[in-house]
């Protein structure tokens, strides 16, 4: 018997953008729910974790980009995809599972998000939410800083307001418990070990950068990109082996609809 | 088909102070590993989840407690569970796992430990590690400041170093990186959900706040557990419902020895 790695497993858990999906799925204690409203399924990778896990559901992936869902059509041809957004999805019959991995940081104001949502339940169904809570991270204080104090401050002055903190544990809390019960709240800080400070910058470019660098001319992008790598590398410094560490905090939420 | 909750899965991962070893066991990618060492086995909580999922492995707890271990034998009769303190572990030959759920924390110098650890291990095998982290948190700052600002403060005054504190991700990666590759670093922190702030005493009081009231006698711990409560009172607000929040960070770490 040797001692070798289950590649399987090990590439599974390798993406790491779909392991706190995973993680989040596994915390669902549902058996078989009936019908599964994957909201903000981007590109499908959690909606496939979703059919691969309920065979006999009825899943249905939400998203607001054509471009995600046409190529989340094409990974699973046999779910259901609908343009959308959050916000005004109003569905004809309650559904026994809603997932919302990485998509609700996008919408203001969680009090009333999550109750409306949990609206949208059957007695019992249950709402599992996974967001990304990384505004107070170095990656984007500095992405604030360098836009604050450069010349494209006039110009990059909405560019931090497109996301709200995410709540504490208690604010989740508080939004859940008159409605639901079995309320499980926890965060995740991952550690992804990442080449160098420029390997960071590519890591948030397609994503929190986005709003930073979409005014800006050409110019202005590379001189920004300059400053922000600048101050990476100091909040990022190499570990012995020279590589660097982004860590990624999460938060997660999962709770069960009240019966009455 | 009904909207139903898996009981089986749910009262698995009820079990608060199971579900941290439920985790990182499910990051370790080992096929066969041919021998475990559960490093400080405690009750053998986390030695079953081993057997369960390591049928064809000898699996061997460690523990310097003999009730842990009597208890621990009357759980698993079929695993073998020796006496005896991490420190001076010395396997006869080499393991391919090691797991040590929540126990380290109790032994200082963590550079030395970790690396003498993956000595143990054989090529490809894997040493797989939790802890709590939670000395800053309100409930064990609260402890230290009750401790020092009482009566009994010359008492008390070993009372905090018992333990250290646990490093940051970029300390475990540099103590494991040298050896070790495929190196997972995460922490996670639980929300859990309690009755009340006498709660939160209650279970802190069979593991953190044993080495503050043993030292005092009987009115001191009276009084000495009222000033505590008082604090904590303060510090874990009543949520809408009447309930508190404890948060209860812990730190995660699993990494394959190098092969050469």
């Amino acid at each position: 018997m040797k001692t070798d790695w289950n590649s399987n497993q090990y590439l599974q858990y390798e993406d790491l953008r779909t392991r706190p999906a995973h993680e989040l799925l596994s915390r669902v204690g549902l058996d078989n729910p009936k019908s599964i409203m994957d909201l903000g399924c981007g590109p499908g990778n959690s909606t496939e974790l979703l059919t691969r896990r309920f065979q006999n559901s009825v899943v249905t992936g939400l998203d607001s980009s054509p471009n995600m869902l046409a190529e989340a059509r094409e990974r699973l041809p046999g779910a259901d995809f609908i343009e959308g957004d959050i916000i005004s999805w109003a569905p004809d019959t309650k559904v026994d599972l809603i997932f919302a991995n990485a998509s609700l940081q996008w919408v203001r104001n969680h009090g009333k998000l999550i109750s409306d949502l949990v609206d949208k339940l059957v007695p019992s169904g249950v709402l599992a939410v996974q967001m990304p809570d990384n505004l107070d991270e170095p990656t984007h204080r500095l992405m604030r800083q360098v836009a604050e104090e450069g010349p494209w401050s006039k110009k990059l002055a909405e560019a931090s307001i497109q996301r709200e903190k995410i709540g504490s544990f208690a604010d989740y809390y508080n939004y859940l418990s008159g409605q639901c019960d079995r309320i499980d709240i926890w965060s995740t800080s991952y550690a992804h070990i990442l080449d160098s400070a420029e390997a960071i910058v590519e890591w948030v470019s397609s994503t929190g950068l986005r709003p930073y660098l979409s005014p800006l001319d050409e110019e202005e992008k590379s001189d920004f990109l300059k400053a922000y790598l600048r101050e990476l590398k100091k909040a990022y410094p190499p570990m012995r082996d020279g590589k660097v560490i982004l860590e990624f905090p999460r938060l997660f939420v999962v709770a069960q609809k009240k019966i009455c």
